[in-house]
């Protein structure tokens, strides 16, 4: 997370509206893919350039346009000029650690959300910064490399099966939006089996490595706390937006990504209030342990200290010690010793500590 | 709980509107049972179809018709043909983690609930998804399963005592709503009383299983929480609803649930207060015992520590060691030992540690 | 406080505006009072039955009729009918688990409030249910048992003094709310004495004694958290009424207990914050403690276990030990002894232990 | 602030609008003075009776009357009656646990305000009740005693500087107000430096009165909040007041006291903030310290104790011990023992103990 | 951050709109540098007094005053005079403890911000008091010393580059506001950089100095905070600004600026989150360390304790002692000996503390 902090100061004292990739470079060289249809026809190409793109802006059909990798502005500055972006969105569109935002232009409204992955070993989980473009007869996807959430989408295209070809480019951003944020659950799903397995460990033995895996999980909800909690915004924005471009029928479909997204957060939120709850028991039982530590420490030590101090005693070298004389004397000194460890058993018995 | 999150990853990529069932099977067949009646009449069945029902549909007596089980789709989908529900309702209907939540459709209000149980012993709390659909006429219930808290809204249907026969669908829809919360009362009436078994069992011997019962307690209340939270905004949803279903007399029926949510909430709160409190306390104790533990040793250490230390002296083999030689050399050994243990002991009372 | 949810399972079920008694029957008979005055007359009596109080629902004079007992629900039925009331409105009169709430009604304002009593020696905060029905020239009171802060009330009608006599039936109201409120001031003096005994031994010396004093104010302080909280919103309910009810100069009154009731408000919260702040010094006092014998213990252990060892070594039986024949071998010893004991010592005032 | 809540309990019963006077009496008689002025002229006069004060009523200059004492009631009610407070006015005028508040009535706003001051030698925080009446051609103040921050005030309506003889009431309504917040600035400075001591205190050498400190500290926080939160809508209620008597000139004033209102505010969280840091830091520093004595307990116990075993093995006296016999057996012994020792000391050097 | 507290209570006492230098002086004499521009024409210039400056406020051209130094009153207040500066303002121009705001007149538009540093060696966040009067055709930015942020747009003003020179004094102003919000970042990044230090310590080593170092941290969050939370009122209030001064082109601008601080509040809340975990896991490695110690201190006494007492026991001196006789006496005490510590290692060992 600290490093979404970092590259944020570079862009510091340039002019507004100055796009300038922040972020790792994700991806060799910008792909750009067209889907293009209608309910009836279909079309899906790979582009060269930029400029092949630019003829679909005024086709009637519905345009899906999908960039991937951020870092080569001209690229990104000529699609902004076709359709005629504004420089800011273009700076949020390369900026990588823009939050999830809505923006309602009179031509276009402009999404920005995260996508989230797991890492290898499912270890990590990773965002994608996705920025979108819905405008009346076209959407346009910015991500920052390959790979997406996407392909039940393309399918959905491709097959004509569904809604999806009937409607029109609301309906588009709206289905990838949708994507995204049932994504989410995966992730949640995961993060939801590290809690059960981290307080079975908890129950069982904790060890120092349970406490890290406590402070990895706690960061990464922080992590998708942040990528969910402005999505409620957007999303309701988006529901809400005045400009004509969002149809009533979609709206229906919006709110239902809404319910969804309160449901991501409300699990998010639960996960964190598992999760603190876990640190209180991890301290509880390790104050147990030394509890118990304790408590063996003392036992010996109080019963055997008194029984070396007689031992002590008769050790002593005085010339004139009258049981060192006795014919029982060391049967009576083993018999002090032993009442004096029977009456301390007793005591602890008591104080219930054994 | 995790489960909950579990299977909700199952629907990623689907077209939005498919219904998925998620959730566990929690009975073998869809059981489907109507009752129609007016203030005159009454009829109760139990279908063997869907299909059986759409009669029902078109007649002016209100018809109350429960569905049992939702894993069976195409029985779904038929009844929310016959009955003109959106696909996103019907999606919602069989999604058993759909958070509780009111949708005012204009021929209909959808209704999302989780009616909540007692496990075998009174040991866990678990949850079914209860959804209602309420139309001008007529009122469907889906639950996950057989078995619910309804069956004294059947029996006043059955003897016709009450306001209930005479009044309308939206009344129907109020009375089942009300029967769900009152249920919540026992529910927090079982968990106030295993708290103060905890509190007792806290202020007595606190254990390490009692934590175990704190936190699972703890849990229950976060689960209780999830599900009562939603319930306020939803009845005031209702109660707000604009358009005509809802009439004016069940407007004040619902203020008085809404009233009953707010109860729930608040001791749902309280007793979230009250566990968090016993957390401070079983950790306190824990101290206390520690402290107990530490200051026996530290009375019984410190007192025959330098005993040994001076028996040690006088069993050292020195040629030329005077006291050895004395005619009162034990006895003196043994005054200084017992003048130094009383001065320890004095000490010890003046510092009140005995 | 748990008892107080227990009873609320009993109505799970039943017809909603079905009066049931929820609560401990505090009275054996229903007592039924009424005062009767305008300006210039005044009359009180004690009634025999509910139906003797029916005549003064039509006198222009004002009528204030106090019911004591909740549990005999044919007398409230009777009542309600005759004045008019709501159904679900004796529901909640009798529940004596409502919340604090205020039903705005065309014909009567309906109030639920909770008189609060010190129990004997000043040790328990116990509730009482209060409900008020205000109408245009009637006030009925109904609680659960006889004994009530408003004696100075009635003192006030009989002797005709102050505003009360002249005005009308929302003054009575406002004149019984401000009764409750002002009591409340005494219950929060008894609990700020507490607070400053608690703090006074806390300084002094805490024992395990004073941590279930301290759980004790905490769960008194949450108990009466929950009777105030609702109340701002229930006067200033009142007091923005839009029903003719309440008249102009009686709001300004209505402005003035809002403001105690704040004031209530925050003194529990302050005293909520100190007793939170008082665990913390009891945790720390203990830690304190912990630290002052393990202080005492390291250091004594510390200086005589090597002195032991040193005795330890020449009570060895060693044939060929130089120093035990050396002619002041004995007094060496004594003086390496006192020299490691020097230095320790020395060590530890360096450490500030001593 | 306990005395604060135990008064009010005083007047529990009375009929509301009595005027009670609440809290310690501070002064012996009450002292009324009068400063009169407009742009051209200045007259300053202390009466010797309430009665003096009426014919500045009606005057068309600017009248402040400051009123030193509240015990004496019919002073206090003479004035009322002359300037047609409400019972309800008079009665906070007197109780001097009223919280900060604004009434906007026809004829005049009534205000109050807390003035703080540092008691002797800094250490404690006390306030005093004032509360403020503005009229159209004149401003009230009341104070429980003699001394208060006004004296600059004083000063500019005497010489004339500045714009206070040129403008109205309202305007020396805000001046008194600004001053009453300006010198919160004082007090918090004082707090301020104080935090600092106690820090640095805390970083050097933590003691059980730091403790105390820390608790002293938090409670005068708590005071001040109390104090100070209440002012901002106090001062945003008298800006957007909308009876004429605030004119548009001196809104701009009191936009810019809310200001400072609100950097108090954030002063007193700030702090608040601090405090609480500080008792988490005297806690980790007691873990801390704990720790080391502990270390230094277990270095030497553990490095002795076997040590003292060796030298116990060849105390024993049994007639069959080779090594007794032994030519080099006591440096043998000695071998052992350091080769125990050094090896003990390096466990503790790897596991940097030591 | 103490040291804004003090001298506040300096103007204590004196009129309102009186100015008073509150801060330090950070400069030596106040240095005024004008840069007048607009589209075609570029002028800069250092002046050598105030009086030099007011013919640029009648030029059509758009001018930028930027004045370093604010502890010469006459200086300011000759400026506030010749560009109708209302007293108020003044006074917050030159007090350098105002919290940001913005006020809205009729003239100009008012902003003060904090411009934040990094201290020498990154160590400490220190703030520069920063305000701007944005008027028709100029911007007056005052500062407490040279230098500052604004270079770039001073390049920009100069080479002409950008939207800068072709657009009115609010896109400067916010220009001036965006280039302090945008430095915020590399505050961010280094204070982030930090705590990533500071954890990997953390999960190494803990140390004292780790726990101040946190504090520390703690401290300059807190002030970032301040400085930050308001920002976010204050480029609203700008946004929404209803006077024409804010052009529409510059609002989306000043919404992406907006964007921004939400971002760095963010960004500040969770490394304040981060931060308080960090303590928890120094808290818990804490009582981790002191567990090991424990552990070995119990294992190494348990073990030699009670071999010790055996040695003991056959260094007693006693007459009659038959094991001391025995042919195998020494070998059956070294064997009873191991035995004990054999038993002793292998219960640890079940109890896994070795």
């Amino acid at each position: 997370m600290q490093k979404s902090v970092k590259r944020a100061s570079e862009t510091a004292g340039l002019p507004p509206g100055t796009p300038v990739h922040i972020g790792e470079r994700k991806t060799e060289h910008v792909r750009i893919t067209v889907m293009d249809y209608d309910e009836s026809r279909f079309e899906e190409k790979e582009m060269k350039s930029a400029e092949e793109c630019f003829p679909f802006r005024d086709k009637p059909t519905i345009t899906w346009m999908n960039v991937d990798g951020l870092h080569d502005l001209p690229v990104i500055e000529k699609i902004g000029e076709c359709f005629g972006l504004h420089p800011l969105i273009l700076e949020s569109i390369v900026n990588t650690q823009q939050r999830p935002k809505v923006e309602d232009l009179q031509d276009y409204i402009f999404v920005v959300l995260k996508m989230l992955y797991l890492g290898k070993g499912d270890s990590e989980v990773t965002g994608e910064h996705v920025s979108l473009v819905i405008g009346c007869n076209f959407v346009i996807s910015f991500q920052e490399s390959k790979g997406d959430v996407f392909e039940p989408i393309r399918d959905r295209i491709r097959t004509g099966k569904g809604r999806l070809r009937k409607m029109g480019s609301d309906y588009l951003g709206y289905a990838l939006i949708d994507a995204i944020v049932d994504n989410y659950f995966i992730i949640l799903e995961s993060l939801g089996d590290k809690v059960e397995v981290l307080e079975e460990k908890l129950i069982g033995r904790p060890a120092p490595q349970t406490l890290r895996g406590i402070h990895r999980l706690k960061r990464q909800l922080l992590f998708l706390r942040r990528a969910v909690w402005p999505l409620r915004e957007v999303i309701s924005g988006l529901e809400r937006s005045e400009a004509g471009l969002i149809k009533k029928a979609t709206r229906l479909y919006l709110r239902d990504v809404y319910d969804h997204t309160i449901q991501v957060i409300d699990t998010v939120e639960t996960l964190r209030d598992m999760v603190a709850g876990m640190l209180d028991i991890y301290l509880t039982s390790l104050s147990n342990r030394m509890n118990e530590v304790m408590k063996v420490l003392t036992i010996v030590a109080t019963i055997f200290i008194p029984l070396t101090f007689v031992a002590g005693i008769y050790g002593m070298n005085f010339k004139h010690m009258p049981e060192l004389e006795w014919r029982y004397g060391y049967v009576f000194a083993w018999g002090l010793m032993i009442a004096m460890s029977a009456f301390m058993l007793l005591y602890f018995k008591r104080k219930k500590w054994i």
